[in-house]
């Protein structure tokens, strides 16, 4: 019977079939942020955020941002995107719940039973003025979960790489819309290695000769982009940057108030940048609501450079990784080009250390798998050869910046900061620093702990991490004069690192 | 020139790869409770505790689990794995720092500068009395990062369906050395559909004909397993269950604390196991330390069943799955059949309320984006048609075993347990199981709030969660007489759900 020969083999299938990274990350959601549909709106909006602010900042352009928010009722979405609903055959009685703002008003007072569904659908654009995308790379850079390859080390915002690509998969998950992006790109910027935004003679910025637009969702079992239109004309209205723009259901109301403090945070943290948040209601003109934060400081942060890893922070893959693709012929030479810190003759002291098992003219490939193991150790246990990762990798924002972020938006009476010297764990190079204000307009009385990792705001899971902890308990506010129960103090703590591991408050934890 | 054109090539594949699951996971191992050498120790252990668990429970064998741990220096390390170190070449004062225990302490009284490397390695054994592995099953099941396929719903113990994988990299990157499983299997029983592990007349247990061992690791770029030896002999000695061993680094002294906490925890939600664990030091015998829990139930609790995704919890990409697999050749026969709590009666109202471009007997496939949408919306907003999802597919312990659980484990003088009804989050059913003690030989003064999600012990990042909130400020306990300073009072609350979110705190954070 075909029918059963059918079944038998699917069955057969599905036991070896391999999710695709995309498929595990639909499901997982919540590890990027996507808790509900409340949280997937603010990290919907603050990974679109953080893109322009890469993209800006990878060519040295004071960002611009503007973001739009549009709030629309299930109803008026489906008239928007032609969703078919409604129609002869259903009855009065049995109409569904609509669940726009208004209705669900209405219902909650006409009945006890709470309504599941309270969703309500939004158009997010976030505009900038960064580097653009190049026209062939945009759906693999956008529709290709964990694409993209990174083998040298960089102190990143993002916490996987993920970034917009999650948009995607909570856009076609909620409300199964496409994104949409419009771009310019400069040659030569962003991908391709060498040359500059900037004309070399006059200074100016280059303008792309011209405009991609593209459409697009992902395949997600596939894991690899659906390009719906995918198209590129003459840039004739002088456009620069990108935009990105999608449909996402959300909750605005629970999730408003971070937004907000986000962007706040941000000015803080960013104060070279121009971010601009609108918000509108289709249903409700008043409930419109902009936050504009202007430019205070014309002065970037160096970027960050990638730099080669660190021999105490090396393990048996990673090394097993680096000899795999290392261009060097001998172990000698693998030492000094393909990790950072090892000069020549601390490269053959390192050798000597290994043993007669090793020899500096041996070739990176006739290292066996024990061999791998024993320099593993020896790299990782090495505490007299190398120097201390440096810094150069790591882009803090500075102390003239933080100042300068803190008095736009705290508008505090005294601000001091500081900045502590180049520290490493594990082989990763961190810089910690901190501003304490005291005062401000909007400010609360009592002690405002604002924290920072790599340049983005941590506004979740607070209370526990050490920057709190010691500003509630190991300062002794009284000795500054300070009353830490009326007065306004406000606590800022920024850590930049090439690696802030996952769960920001432990690691936070080991360095005091 | 061809080195430069080798070069320009190896870019392009490095700008096009994508990573597989296997690295990201690698890189990420955070994500799974990998945060560092003790953590990642603490979690190996768990990890194979908790696949021991599910081996038994699938096929109804009470669980008997033997777990060993073995630490060793890194020299003991070297020698028994033949890991190449010292030799003619190396001077006296060139010798690297050796990091076992005894030699640790030595350095870290000679010197104030902080060793880097402390970590220790350790052989671990998990022994259980499962159903096994099918020998051709082995390298798949181990070997393959998001392999598998769960298409419908159930409750599970692990958090992605990583577990002994995770365990796996870890053991690659720490100390790049495989896993070796001995493992006799029963045909039919798991994986194959049909069968018993009991023998229909005699009711006694059957046992395997064979005994498999397999040593393998992971290739991790490939995400695939990398077999070294997999053979096969008859089952001579009576071989039942399966073991698996592991040489990864690690951290006793930070982690032996949880993982004795872990143990205790595991032994009051599952009493029906008899739980064993052994650590021992091959440098000093006097560290030997023994754990046993003894069965204190010989009731388990009723297996999850799988069943279909409730018609609130879908979304516009699980819909689209569901309809491109579907065996269903109508819509109205694809609600009834493949979704859950929707009869035919039902299933016509849905399609009446749906509209007039939806038709009962138009086929699955036919449906195009828009109308996916609609009935999604639908189907999310419904709530007067379908019955809350039942909790057939939920495995609670039950008050009689918690209450045995708890008397075994903390001895206290009174215990009361309490069991709510079933209730539903997005779709997602869940049962709220919880139990008071007051008193116990080794119990602490005060609140003690000791939490479970799917039947494992929650051990991290409590506090803020709403069971300790609630235990902390809401009950009175001085209305019941009890001083909530001074008795010693166990909160016990235990959830099982189909889906329990990433951070489980914001999702028991609702309930309340």
């Amino acid at each position: 019977m075909p029918a059963s020969k059918k079944k038998s083999s699917s069955k057969k299938d599905e036991i070896q079939q391999s999710k695709s990274p995309a498929e595990f990350f639909a499901e997982n959601q919540s590890i990027a942020g996507f808790d509900n549909a409340g949280k997937s709106l603010y990290t919907t909006i603050r990974e679109l955020i953080e893109n322009s602010l890469d993209a800006c900042e990878s060519v040295n352009i004071l960002p611009e941002i503007k973001v739009t928010i549009e709030e629309m009722s299930q109803d008026q979405f489906n008239v928007m995107r032609g969703v078919p609903t409604g129609g002869k055959k259903s009855k009065k009685e049995d109409q569904p719940a609509v669940m726009d703002g208004k209705d669900n008003k209405k219902s909650a007072k006409g009945t006890t039973k709470q309504k599941r569904n309270t969703e309500a659908y939004f158009n997010i654009k976030v505009r900038d003025n960064g580097c653009g995308m190049a026209h062939d790379a945009i759906p693999d850079l956008l529709g290709r979960v964990l694409s993209g390859s990174k083998y040298g080390v960089r102190q990143t915002r993002g916490k996987f790489g993920l970034g917009a690509k999650m948009a995607l998969i909570w856009s076609k998950k909620s409300t199964g819309e496409p994104v949409k992006i419009k771009t310019s790109h400069v040659k030569g910027v962003r991908g391709g290695g060498g040359g500059s935004i900037f004309n070399d003679t006059t200074g100016e910025r280059k303008i792309g000769t011209k405009v991609s637009t593209c459409t697009l969702d992902i395949d997600i079992y596939k894991n690899c982009p659906r390009v719906m239109e995918h198209s590129q004309k003459a840039n004739t209205e002088g456009w620069i940057g990108t935009e990105m723009e999608v449909l996402v259901a959300g909750n605005w109301t629970t999730y408003k108030s971070r937004v907000v403090q986000y962007l706040q945070q941000l000015a803080i943290i960013t104060p070279y940048a121009r971010l601009e948040m609108e918000y509108s209601n289709r249903s409700d003109a008043k409930k419109t609501m902009k936050l504009q934060f202007e430019r205070r400081s014309e002065q970037m942060p160096a970027q960050a450079r990638e730099v080669k890893h660190h021999p105490s922070s090396v393990n048996n893959l990673l090394i097993q990784q680096l000899l795999e693709r290392t261009k060097s012929t001998t172990l000698l030479k693998f030492l000094t080009s393909d990790l950072s810190g090892i000069t020549p003759s601390v490269g053959k002291k390192l050798i000597e250390r290994l043993g007669n098992a090793f020899d500096e003219d041996m070739g990176p490939e006739e290292l066996d798998d024990k061999q791998v193991t024993r320099l593993v150790q020896l790299l990782r246990s090495t505490d007299d050869l190398f120097k201390n990762p440096d810094g150069g990798c790591l882009s803090p924002l500075g102390e003239y910046n933080l100042n300068l972020g803190i008095k736009k938006v705290v508008e505090p009476d005294i601000i001091v900061t500081c900045r502590d010297k180049v520290g490493a764990y594990e082989g990763h190079p961190f810089i910690v620093e901190a501003a304490v204000s005291l005062g401000g307009k909007d400010a609360k009385e009592g002690i405002n702990v604002v924290r920072f990792a790599n340049r983005i705001p941590l506004l979740f899971e607070g209370g526990a991490d050490v920057a709190t902890r010691t500003a509630n308990s190991k300062i002794k506010w009284s000795s500054y004069k300070i009353d830490h129960k009326k007065d306004k103090i406000g606590v800022f703590v920024s850590i930049v690192s090439t690696k802030v591991p996952f769960k920001v408050r432990w690691f936070v934890g080991k360095l005091v």
